[in-house]
């Protein structure tokens, strides 16, 4: 008795202590709202990590064409909520999804969403920012025009809403089949409901669109039965069952239990009930396993305990790194954290069955499968966080990477995949880099063979990206293939990847083959201009050229010659030496700083953002250069140019995101330079230092290890390197090891108003990369 | 060695015998193009006994609204072929199907099905009947724009084609995934086709129709590889991939091994192939099931092995009865045993997978699931006729009826469903007709109390047909409720079925409630003109009224007041009583045959064909009406009118079926008619003894079971019966029981060219009906 009265007065001592003390915990530090205003393209809504449902309110429903600044459903400067869908894409720059769309609403029965300016026309209310709270988890707001209080909450397959009704007036539930991110009139190709009782609905949706071929299946429970429904039809006569039985239009009344065709709104009618909870699940397999998936998740009615749930989730994943620093700094930071768990997404049902890319049901065994990754932004460094932080998923993450490949009609790994598509977006076949850094780093839950197997098939397919021409020409010619100078300088580095991997594997002729390829980007540099331009098959660069120039379709993807010249992530040294030698190179790169493009002139380009002069931070294609001054000998560089960086391009506001989040990149690029370390070249298993912004840092590295980073006399002034030590020791080198990380231990920067120009700058203590690696392997 | 030479001596001499002596077997006499001209609405293309995949030639894509000829696909009046798809209905009036359609095609790629009048505009060929052949399970035609000759042949679930290409030109595949029976513009709701390499596609097709909500999936597999293929699709700009490899217009490379789209056509290159053979298999279930059946069912390319076991298939079946008889006679008669066994369909895979009506997968367990009941027609004739000659089937009908049940949203037994739809179409509730009727027949494999709980959820749904106000009224209410008089008199019969059932289970309430509901009919009788018309529910009837106005939405279901009035199957005593005695009725019968339309006045009616006076032959409502003469004591006038009608009705040409075949019901008519007896009632479990067509009629009743029909004396003159025999045993009565059939023996007619008028004539040998044994439940 007396162990228990004590055990319970310690912790009510400690709980009274957090209170009192005020301090916060990493999860209370993370605002979900940044990065919903402008191009951050980022949700409010809840969500558990790597969930499969992301329910979050959505603010328009804009055709294509006009809807870039709602990819993720919300935009903050907005005024009206349409209602809550139940998939979003974590800032994304190309979107779809948005399925299922549920709104309350109270007074007059409206079917249509309504005009922006004119609320009133449509279900859709205003709301205001004040009404607004949201945690990792958890989302809540009041519709102001109907006075109705929403709370929404995740488990991973299913989201849980609870709506209080203020007014007494009738009120209804507004099921929107409709509605769609990314919406264009032959979006919806079919939809069906089937009234199951007054307490359960479940259907599915099945859109065209970036994901051509996409189908979702649905279980919606009220906590209270329905008094009626009624559902409008709009691709034919519209059929329309009004509220309390009375029958307006219906053109076949025993088709009332099952609804369907290509665009549907459906309403419940809860007139005279208060408190309203609504559980959905969703399933890309089937209603059953809708059903499954909301049953077993959520067996009861309990939101808070479904709240506390997807807290402790969240807790459990942000606690894997703490730091100390300032409260603005960590809101900023954590909230990064929070952003790079919310893709890739969970893509199977509770009973492990999942819709593959060849469109059959499968049943995952050993693994469990993900969908959503956004590889052109997240190879880069989202996944290689993923493999420090989170390294119990990567062997699932690859799985599901290889069974796209097994299912794959072209015998490809993913490119950028979603819910059972490939929708070809951006370039590269970067899975292959994924998946080497994972074999790389030690990753067992996979099959190596079969690994490497899929990204040679990848990499050698004749129909994708130009590859035919590749190994002939020893660059993608742009007269056959478009954004070609891209191409051959990301191709560049996964061909390095599948190297590394086969080299170590023992296969010598992959490597061999490989190794080759990794160093075509030499055939691009146009030594007259200093760039890495688009050349024909006849060998000539193509005429005109203007290394301001950023077009779609064109020699660059989403970038000019400016931000791809430095796209050599596999081999820096190589490039300085293209360039000739450090000084020229380290001068136009400080010069890609202070160079001012020409809008009036070029335009500008969707997922450009975040400029300065023409580094780029808000999208991927310059995310590594403010690094590349250390393979030059001048890490002070970049820890002047990270220092800048970090402090004008990113905030802890709705705005505080330079650029598309791109699904965790933005993010972990955040997070890594935050730490004070970046991995320019993933599979080189190194990090180049950057400057650290925190005082200390700790990453959990699980099993009681920790590897934790010390900035001492840091302050806004001190923003330079002076000395470094790792475990004690000098550390003399601007870059640290993947194994030194992981190994734990402690990394000491002593931080100095003046930069350090000695530290690190020896050829001796530069970083490896493909040149000083293997240059036997090719003619200089 | 002697010995087997023996057998090989004795088996060779057999089949000469066979060959020599000319001698036909039941299956030589199916002539499968009777029925595909006129209104008859059969197919000649290939299928076995009761099959999923019914693969035929079709001749027309007909937008609705001008399709009604070609509801089957096929007119044998047309000029052109458009190709081969794998699905069909079977003798309806309503339509849809047509999947999958294959055409081979030589000299300029066209992708286009072109114009009737003008062939050469597209993939269409020209055909002459004279090159066309068919057998049960087989077709054969040469397409004589190309010079290819092309045979089909089909197992359960795999059609198997031969292409023979005779010229020496480029020549292609087209498979067209648009084309459809009762095409409309919207009706294409998705389709999509993987190639999984030069010899294997498989893919899905969705469309919304008659069925709103259907999705079929097909492998397709050819004997040769394709050296290229195409695509055009029609919904959006089209991509399209011409032959030789040079790309014409194709958006994107990577997608061709994958493509969809709303409407699409591919085109295979086969160019210097002789023979080609082609695989199809579908599935309501997945690819894989497609795949799976594919391979199981056909696993080599033995052409006529497969075509031997299909021929096989339905010679078991249709050596179930023989006749003696005149050839024209047997050609008709044997052609009706075929179309029999075209629908219900099997739908499940070879791994007893199936698609359910609530869109969901299911496994059949310890049953094979069917779909396509066009129950309205064949609940009358043709499931009684199953009883008798395919037992170890019904336990799988009633089943598959059950489970719909079961998987209905609206807890219904099904109306008209097929391929996993309800279609509503029609009215009454006769599966309820045809459960009971199974359980009172003693079919054991299916579980009573379920059966009977379905039947009595979907007799008394509140949104189905007018139900909610069928009791409080005792009739259906034309104000109410369209279709009024039909609706109260056919729930009539399926009451009386329903009550039949319940009190052999000792269900007291219920026998009860429904046989009160079996005498209903009474209260729209109008004594005053003696017809039975709508009545309105202030209780007077509908005016104006004109009994041979027949009209859709109207009083009466595809008739008029001639025809429903009779259409008292649970009952003929009753009516003979409402209508003043047997005198009175059966001049009122009379004048039926006699009295005439007045199609300027009325306009003709879809399905109402072959008229004697206002019978309709052509159509179900009128079919047991001649024989409801016995019910008054005049069976020698029923003798005179089935003679009639199955010689004025019935011809062994493409033309030589009245109305539509309707799955099997007409031919159930003729059979039943033919072997001189038919079920107007059949869950009273009696036959009504009509006119027999053959001297010798022997019915397999398995087990060395048979029941013989000899009619001595039978001729073109000798139509009457003078006397009658069971078992040697002289039968005073004009019917036989169900287990006086069942248990096998001999029914002898001695024939006379004079009418017997006093055989069968006194009240106690008239046939029993709801009135002589439940009157005690009604008042009078």
């Amino acid at each position: 008795m007396i162990r228990k009265s004590l055990i319970f007065f310690f912790t009510f001592v400690f709980s009274l202590f957090s209170l009192f003390s005020g301090e916060k915990s990493n999860y209370d530090y993370v605002n979900p709202f940044i990065g919903t205003g402008g191009y951050g393209h980022t949700f409010p809504g809840a969500v558990v990590p790597f969930g499969m449902i992301q329910v979050s309110p959505d603010t328009a429903l804009k055709e294509v064409g006009n809807s870039y600044p709602w990819c993720a459903g919300y935009q903050y400067s907005d005024k009206t909520i349409l209602g809550f869908s139940h998939t979003h894409f974590s800032g994304t720059g190309h979107s779809d999804l948005g399925d299922i769309l549920l709104m309350p609403i109270s007074g007059k029965l409206l079917m249509e969403p309504g005009e922006e300016n004119s609320p009133e026309t449509g279900y859709r209310s205003r709301f205001s920012h004040k009404s607004e709270f949201a945690q990792p988890g958890y989302y809540r707001v009041k519709l102001s025009d109907y006075d109705i209080d929403v709370e929404l909450t995740a488990t991973k397959r299913v989201a849980f809403h609870h709506y209080s009704f203020n007014k007494k007036s009738p009120s209804y539930v507004i099921l929107d089949l409709i509605h769609s991110i990314y919406y264009f009139k032959e979006k919806n190709v079919w939809s069906y409901l089937r009234v199951l009782n007054s307490n359960l609905v479940v259907g599915y949706r099945q859109t065209t669109g970036w994901a051509k071929n996409r189908k979702i299946f649905f279980a919606v429970e009220f906590s209270r039965p329905f008094s009626d429904y009624g559902y409008k039809r709009y691709d034919e006569n519209f059929y329309y069952f009004r509220s309390k039985g009375k029958l307006i239009k219906l053109k076949n009344k025993r088709e009332a239990h099952e609804i369907y065709g290509k665009k549907l709104r459906v309403f419940f009618d809860f007139s005279g009930i208060k408190e309203l909870y609504v559980k959905v699940a969703i399933s890309g397999v089937d209603i059953e396993g809708a059903l499954k998936n909301l049953r077993k998740e959520i067996p009861d009615w309990d939101f808070e305990r479904v709240r506390a749930e997807a807290k402790k989730a969240w807790e459990n994943e942000l606690n894997k790194i703490h730091v100390k620093g300032s409260e603005k700094n960590k809101e900023i930071f954590y909230t990064a954290l929070y952003h790079l768990m919310i893709a890739p997404m969970l893509y199977q049902d509770i009973d492990r069955r999942y819709r593959g890319i060849d469109h059959q049901i499968h049943k995952a065994e050993n693994f469990t499968n993900y969908t959503t990754f956004s590889l052109w932004d997240t190879f880069r460094a989202a996944h290689p966080l993923y493999i420090i932080l989170y390294r119990e998923r990567i062997g699932d993450f690859v799985n599901s990477m290889l069974k796209h490949y097994e299912q794959s009609p072209e015998g490809m790994l993913p490119i950028w995949p979603f819910h059972a598509n490939e929708t070809w977006c951006m370039i590269g076949y970067h899975s292959a880099a994924v998946i080497a850094e994972a074999y790389l780093k030690g990753i067992k839950e996979f099959d190596y063979e079969k690994a490497l197997d899929s990204m040679v098939s990848t990499a050698t397919n004749k129909n994708y990206g130009g590859l035919r021409y590749y190994e002939k020409y020893g660059y993608i010619p742009v007269d056959k293939e478009v954004e070609a100078a891209s191409k051959t300088l990301e191709y560049g580095y996964d061909d390095y990847a599948i190297a590394l991997m086969a080299r170590k594997m023992g296969k010598k002729d992959i490597f061999k083959r490989f190794i080759k390829r990794a160093f075509f980007y030499k055939n691009i540099f146009d030594k007259n201009t200093g760039f890495m331009r688009a050349k024909k098959s006849d060998g000539k660069f193509r005429e005109p050229f203007d290394p301001l120039r950023a077009n779609y379709g064109g020699d660059y993807t989403e970038g000019n010659a400016w931000q791809y010249t430095w796209h050599v992530l596999q081999d820096p040294e190589g490039l300085i030496r293209l360039m000739g030698g450090s000084k020229k190179f380290v001068k136009k790169l400080d010069k890609l700083f202070k160079i001012k493009g020409d809008e009036k002139k070029y335009g500008s380009v969707e997922d450009m953002s975040g400029f300065i002069g023409q580094y780029v931070q808000g999208n991927e294609p310059s995310h590594h250069i403010a690094y590349l001054y250390n393979y030059a000998g001048y890490p002070w560089k970049t820890q002047k140019k990270i220092n800048l960086i970090m402090k004008r391009m990113f905030d802890n506001t709705p705005f505080g995101i330079p650029g598309n989040e791109d699904c965790g990149q933005m993010s972990a690029w955040y997070i890594f330079s935050a730490l004070g370390f970046y991995p320019v070249s993933p599979v080189e298993n190194i990090y180049i230092i950057g400057k650290p912004l925190f005082k200390e840092a700790a990453i959990n590295l699980g099993k009681d290890k920790e590897f934790n980073i010390i900035a001492k006399n840091l302050s806004e002034k001190n923003i330079y390197i002076k000395k470094a030590y790792l475990n004690g020791k000098r550390l003399k080198r601007a870059y640290i090891t993947h194994h030194e990380l992981m190994k734990g231990g402690t990394l000491t920067f002593i931080m100095s108003s003046k930069p350090n120009k000695k530290w690190a700058s020896d050829k001796k203590h530069l970083p490896p990369s493909a040149y000083s690696r293997f240059r036997a392997y090719v003619k200089d």
